[in-house]
């Protein structure tokens, strides 16, 4: 028995998230479907995070147990021969047979991308929330500094989806823009220790509120103390959010 | 009676190009219907660029004769409301009623995108050409410098599109990785005084070959003296080539 860990980068715009669904196409299935014709095994590919349909990953991780004998760099060259084209493997390498790919990982970090224009884009469209009005970039970093530390964020947790526990460690929040100061990029990177449902989402929806003007920087902290879902922004969409970095 | 100079970005993955063909989907057409239906008016949209299928814009020039009283940035907004998410009016503008989009260009200059990488990519891979062997830039660099000048460039004009000259001037012809030496991203940018049908293309697929080592740099010139299109390399794959600036 053998355990491979694979790095995985995929473009989530056709897909229903990560994981397998009886009838829908997802990343877990897909990756399953290729791993299966080349080794003839049906066994589970486990991933780190369960991304949402539409969200993007660059470095997905993801663990196999497995009996085949295929050395991993002909196992991502033979995966990467059979999945999709919005779908790669960037590496598969062994890992010890206690590694558990969901439980080890120390740290993730998440980066979602606004398109900041009057003018909407043509190439990356489908990479960016396209937000047409100004934003103020310092009051949105300024903001997401109260999420940085040990909270229970209940605020930016999607109902119907319970967790043991809602309290997470985020250790680091920036807001920025793309190079220039007149870029029209705009970036949130979120590195924590665990992420709930759609917080990202929720996150980058409330810092927009903050951007436009409808909420001071402050209010960023009650919403963080109030633990209810419904004081934050709205769910920003998914296409925007990417899985940037997992470290274990 | 006004003329208005249109900037143009389009990705044109699913279009049948620039040029309006009877039941195909092309970028002029989009435009002449999207200017019909704000302004009433059904006139022609003329191109600078006749793009071929599957080629991007991210600055096409066009112009049109009109009678509308509509102010240009309302053209533009109205038109971006019209318009195909895949293509977008970046400037519109008046312009004297001589103008001539096509006769009045000074200077075109369009970038051939390559890939190059023994892993495919996932993101942005609609608009590289995927190379996984190894290629040389320096010596494509070298070898383009052949191109610079005036010439007849007969050997990279695609048959069956005769013009009234093969003759063009090219001012300008790069070739360098992207940022950092570990770069998997090859650009090739040529600036010329006018373009021949496919050229751009057939001179990337002819870099190509320097690149894999196949030819020697000092081959490009005997390419260029040939004035034969079977000297060369093949058409590189439309979805890496760029129009990206138009000069007046």
């Amino acid at each position: 028995m053998r355990c491979i860990k694979l790095t995985i980068a995929y473009e989530g715009t056709r897909f229903s998230g990560w994981q397998r669904q009886q009838g829908q196409q997802t990343v877990q299935g897909c990756v399953e479907a290729a791993w299966k014709s080349i080794t003839g095994e049906d066994v589970p590919v486990t991933g780190s995070s369960r991304t949402d349909a539409g969200v993007h990953a660059l470095a997905q991780a993801a663990a196999v147990k497995t009996e085949t004998k295929i050395e991993c760099n002909k196992i991502k060259r033979g995966l990467n021969a059979k999945l999709p084209e919005e779908i790669v493997i960037l590496n598969a390498e062994e890992a010890s047979l206690d590694f558990d790919v969901i439980s080890d990982t120390k740290r993730k970090r998440y980066k979602y991308q606004i398109h900041n224009s009057r003018t909407r884009r043509v190439f990356g469209r489908a990479f960016f929330w396209y937000v047409p009005q100004e934003l103020n970039v310092e009051n949105m970093h300024a903001a997401a500094q109260a999420l940085v530390g040990k909270h229970d964020f209940s605020s930016f947790e999607s109902v119907g989806s319970p967790r043991d526990s809602s309290v997470r460690t985020i250790f680091d929040a920036v807001v920025y823009r793309g190079q220039g100061e007149e870029s029209e990029e705009i970036f949130i990177e979120i590195e924590g220790d665990g992420f709930l449902y759609n917080m990202v989402r929720a996150i980058a929806g409330t810092l927009y509120k903050v951007g436009r003007g409808l909420r001071t920087v402050e209010w960023m902290t009650e919403v963080v103390e109030a633990k209810d879902r419904c004081t934050a922004g709205e769910t920003a969409p998914a296409e925007g959010l990417f899985l940037i970095r997992i470290d274990y």
